[in-house]
């Protein structure tokens, strides 16, 4: 196992000032002043030294269970497992409802990150390639199909990275039920679920108290609050798979680090006076990011996203994009992720991140522009 | 897998008031305050919101290697990873260096997290019991007669949770050249090696250039500098084994958190002052509880330790110190731990922690005390 595609481009980028990045997701925008003086408070108070409960600390896993209440969704505080960011989540509950023989059903293209959270706890990966062509929904008879007595989950990214799609209800129903019915656990990263642009009613399936036993649901700060560096987020199952969880998430890390709990906590009490102002700007991004690519209308075919801060245009007549991208990183200094990243469906397309700084989408589209004016 | 004998004494203390505890090992002193205002002044500068480097920020890498080379050992900062403490260390190393069907050899009793990890990265444990009678040092050749084909890795912690000992440096030196000849990995958990109760010299196969490849060290800022809320920790090895343990790394939690990284970096501005500091504390807590202990030499033996904060007493007569230690809370409301937590050799000891408030220390003591008195 290599270090991804996405954070290899972005080490590159780092070493060398002269290159752009649009390609790891990494907000542009900083952590709001009520969680920096929240967080000094706590520190000051003596409550950030020492460990905390390895489930962590009551005090946010109840704010956790009020702001999930107010989404529709029911869940106690011992329902709750405060994690080191969703990475950590996803190893943890694969670590926890797989054996090495497994095999887990991962909907691609998507976060590359679930490819290696399960290449980490040991259990074979079926990819299942949605239907690009049918705005990437899925085949529910070929994930049938695909469903054996060594298959132990389904795991899915809701708005989805890099294709900026969000799954409809009906889909996400029946995916739950297929799962219920073959007794698999349904986790869904629903990282990107406050990051949305359209009016749209958000359905989940850790809504339906019938699906309980069989969700398991990961949440992160780090889009939502700008907070990826201090690695929080958590997440939330039925009481019985809690309880498998647990041991292996305290065996990983002990617990969430403790400051980065607090400012978890302060970013509730802000409430969605954070996201709402980082929605803004973001939507501002999308249009220019888009205003670009339309330039582009002959070379690449896009649409929106619906969620996430990703564009994931098709570029024509190429399916080997990790070449391109090179191409593009080499020719005109622009680091893009390569869609083979995302897992098989992800090939002819490249994503590119618009959660970055604005002179950063301004220089590094024009770059796109430049590139394939010149070179492609 | 359940979650430790240890935090289920602490979270029965968090919940019980009267309850004193002397089981988690939880440094009482807090972090320092140059400590504290390096942290508060990267927050505002807006250092801490996005994810560093998966491997570590630099700058904290070239400080480690600094640090490490104080003490005699040569590690480049391409060979250091900065992990979530020290037990993400030990599952990543597992991870790395093992396939499920392997076996690693832990000498015991020692730190429960280590069978832990194990478990976790779902390979086998063999225990390796310790020489009580002569001072916990190690059998060679019982530990040559477990070796075989699949041991891919053996455990020790130096100094010893719970025992308090430290290996000799010959021990340190057959036990790699064991590892070398048989091709394994020697994993060194050494978390307590600045808190050191005499002026001995210290030795870690890492000093040695010819075991490099051999020899995977863990170190954390969490018992050295009272950080163990912040979950910071690094591990250190050959170039060619950090490779195959970066990618498991970024899998289980992306990087480090960022503002720990800070902390961590302030440490070291701080150096020894901080741990003179501490170790002045402890050393006069180890002098209480010694004292308290030596009351009870008709029913418990025990030696003071050289390392560590803890106390492993022997309680005469007593083999299932699991059931005397549910006794002990019951009866007189102390929380301790029992010694079958650490492994084969641990039974019959029960593990106390002088790294607590000294209230705590007396006011437990005491009761340990009547508890002998009154019961036993």
């Amino acid at each position: 196992m290599n270090v991804s595609a996405i954070k290899q481009m972005e080490q590159y980028a780092r070493e060398h000032e002269e290159v752009i990045s649009l390609s790891q997701g990494i907000p542009s925008v900083f952590s709001d002043i009520h969680i920096r003086t929240s967080v000094q408070d706590a520190i000051m108070n003596n409550l950030v030294d020492k460990y905390s409960d390895p489930q962590g600390m009551l005090i946010l896993r109840q704010k956790i269970c009020e702001t999930l209440e107010q989404q529709a969704m029911a869940y106690a505080p011992d329902e709750i497992i405060v994690t080191t960011g969703a990475v950590e989540a996803m190893v943890t509950a694969l670590l926890s409802v797989t054996s090495p023989t497994d095999q887990v059903i991962v909907l691609t293209p998507t976060y590359s990150a679930f490819h290696r959270a399960a290449e980490t706890a040991r259990v074979k990966v079926l990819s299942l390639q949605l239907k690009e062509g049918e705005n990437w929904t899925v085949d529910i008879e070929l994930l049938r199909k695909k469903l054996s007595s060594r298959t132990k989950a389904i795991i899915l990214c809701n708005p989805n990275n890099p294709t900026g799609t969000i799954y409809k209800k009906s889909e996400l129903r029946e995916i739950a039920e297929l799962a219920a019915e073959h007794n698999v656990f349904l986790i869904i990263d629903e990282v990107y679920s406050r990051m949305l642009f359209n009016d749209k009613k958000w359905y989940s399936p850790a809504q339906d108290a019938r699906l309980k036993k069989q969700v398991i649901r990961i949440e992160s700060f780090s889009k939502n609050y700008a907070l990826s560096g201090w690695r929080i987020g958590f997440l939330h199952a039925d009481r019985s798979v809690i309880e498998r969880m647990l041991p292996i998430h305290d065996a990983l890390v002990n617990c969430a680090p403790v400051i980065s709990q607090y400012a978890a906590l302060a970013a509730y009490e802000r409430g969605d006076a954070v996201i709402t102002g980082h929605m803004a700007e973001y939507k501002e991004k999308r249009r220019v990011m888009g205003d670009y690519l339309t330039q582009l209308t002959s070379r690449i075919s896009f649409t929106y996203p619906v969620g996430t801060y990703f564009f994931f245009p098709r570029i024509r007549g190429v399916s080997n994009t990790a070449a391109l991208s090179l191409d593009i990183l080499q020719k005109v200094g622009l680091a893009v992720v390569p869609g083979e990243e995302f897992g098989p469906g992800g090939e002819g397309h490249i994503r590119l991140c618009f959660g970055r700084e604005i002179a950063a989408i301004h220089v590094g589209m024009e770059r796109l522009l430049s590139y394939f004016r010149t070179y492609a």
